[in-house]
């Protein structure tokens, strides 16, 4: 591990710059010397570590997706039932993207952007994230039809995803506050409206 | 308004082909020419509407709107009160939405294509509509902070505007229904916790 540091560094730090640059412009009018120029590193010296814009981009997704999936699955855990797991999910996933909006944008709207065989691979984690909640919504309301469930699955992204439109973490809101009043609108008005699943209608 | 009908209805099925090549393709990596080989039309026709690729966007985001200013604003007058009020506003913006797909994705992603000029015209019925919004919000929970009340707009607009993403309006969901579920969570989440203002709380 501790011999991969230092390439791992540069390469996170190359991720983190051609985030912003892709958030900034849109991926499909980024140039490798665009990307150069805002890392500060050679053309030479990214091809060292990708192959091209696409294997960057496809870099991007996977890595945000595996580490809001692995962080989420961390959160869950250590909460007690139904209803405070849900609540630990919404909470990791508001303060992550609060805190990585710019790769939350391109995730958002270069969803399409890669060809089939790349889209399939980030596909398959973003699956696993959006199957988490699913499971936890179903834990959570159980009585809920299930086309039902899994539409409230994605209003819930939509509560959440959306802030990269228009919420600036160094506002008046922090993001543990924004992660409360998400949660407690989706909590209270999905959620508790099942007293039976839930035994903390209040 | 007879002699001006031809007319209109060319423009508006340009505008609608448009928003939807906008909305496959991106604004940036469209052309005119895709554009007239969509609409059916010559090059020189779609001139004799627009002068080019950014005024057909402009009036793309225009019309769309206005279109769903003015519904929003015939909705509400109807209703009696002000979770009434909120109600009919979020049933309008999921239907007009739902049935403007093409349209609602490019307002979303293409929010920063325009040169700011034209931009500042958007942005301007656009803000008339998020105050709309956010008078509903403070008269059905007038004792949340100003700060909460307006991410709750943004909160709110996240659930509804989000649904381009995965919603298929002939799918399993139709419409009013998704209308309803969005309503509900949010009008049970954020304002039924408040029973003194809106003499409603179940």
């Amino acid at each position: 591990m501790g011999a991969m540091k230092p390439y791992d560094e540069r390469l996170d730090h190359l991720l983190a710059q051609a985030a912003r640059v892709f958030a900034r412009k849109g991926y499909h009018s980024t140039s490798m010397r665009d990307l150069a120029r805002s890392s500060g590193m050679s053309l030479a010296g990214m091809y060292y570590y990708v192959r091209g814009k696409e294997e960057l981009l496809q870099l991007i997704e996977e890595r945000c997706f595996t580490q809001v999936l692995d962080g989420a699955r961390l959160a869950v855990t250590a909460a007690r039932d139904p209803v405070e797991r849900l609540h630990a999910f919404i909470r990791h996933h508001v303060t992550f993207f609060a805190a990585h909006m710019a790769e939350m944008k391109v995730l958002s709207h270069e969803a399409n952007a890669l060809p089939e065989d790349r889209l399939a691979r980030v596909n398959a984690i973003k699956r696993r994230y959006v199957d988490l909640l699913q499971g936890l919504l179903q834990d959570a309301a159980p009585e809920e039809r299930s086309a039902d469930s899994s539409a409230a699955a994605y209003v819930l992204f939509g509560m959440m995803n959306w802030i990269y439109n228009w919420y600036d973490p160094a506002g008046e809101i922090a993001p543990d506050r924004l992660a409360e009043l998400i949660a407690r609108i989706f909590l209270g008005g999905f959620v508790e409206a099942h007293p039976t699943a839930t035994g903390r209608n209040s």
